[in-house]
């Protein structure tokens, strides 16, 4: 990515803030690559094969939908923030089967806020990432910590 | 993958069980090219952002490490099991960097396994899954559901 200016520090994380960050629209050969490197389950790779399945239609996997995900965060949030990096997610859910074609939109809210007890410099903020198609019907959420660097350091008054 | 003969249903997946997955050794290039695709962060693309980044070097998106995983599962496991997907994880931690070169070894551990109400056909097991790097750090932890078809429906007595 081209580093921009930082706009977003930790305390400007806003618990209740809500952000729209965009939308992909994967194609049948994107999910067919993504799938032949990392998934290659019948269901996201063969036509007649993912008819049979539950899925009814070949369809991404799941991992796809949160690496595309990633890079809708990347490209209209992460390059602008002091981001650090995230320990894990507390909850990931497969709603729905993302199809060739879908377009997915992103929303990104901020559900809490709290300071990191070992580095004054750093914050952490737990968000909620939701994917919906262009049906509305969501098919992602996520709830995850994210790192982010202090506009000011807790310790400030000490130094 | 190729279709292998079906070794395991739901039935077959003990509570308690615990199968060495194999292992992956992601290159350079690999992390770069999965990072320059979906997580366009300079700790992931450039060594030097890396090195002044809290990583000190330049580390895979966990999203690769995630999709490194899912490829070892299916390649190893899934490819012989009558797997129906999963609707999500209820924890993902990514516990320590990933750097070109690393070898990840991953585990799965069957947590638990419960019938699934609304489908007679269908189980629901809950799976630990463990990734370590060649010097015995795990990378990744991840506890999740899968879907698998049974071996014989609840209500078969029924039919």
């Amino acid at each position: 990515m081209t580093t921009k200016t930082v706009k977003y520090y930790w305390e400007d994380l806003t618990v209740g803030s809500t952000h729209e960050l965009g939308s992909v629209t994967p194609s049948r050969e994107q999910i067919l690559a993504f799938a032949g490197q990392f998934d290659p389950q019948p269901f996201h790779l063969d036509e007649a094969a993912a008819q049979a399945s539950v899925f009814g239609r070949l369809c991404a996997s799941g991992w796809h939908t949160c690496a595309m995900a990633m890079r809708l965060m990347v490209d209209n949030f992460l390059c602008e923030a002091a981001s650090l990096g995230s320990p894990g997610l507390g909850s990931l859910k497969w709603l729905k089967p993302v199809y060739p074609g879908d377009t997915l939109s992103l929303r990104h809210t901020i559900l809490d806020s709290r300071a990191m007890g070992s580095r004054p410099d750093v914050g952490l903020v737990r968000t909620l990432w939701e994917m919906h198609n262009q049906h509305g019907d969501k098919v992602l959420h996520m709830e995850g910590w994210g790192m982010f660097r202090r506009r000011q350091r807790a310790d400030a008054a000490d130094s």
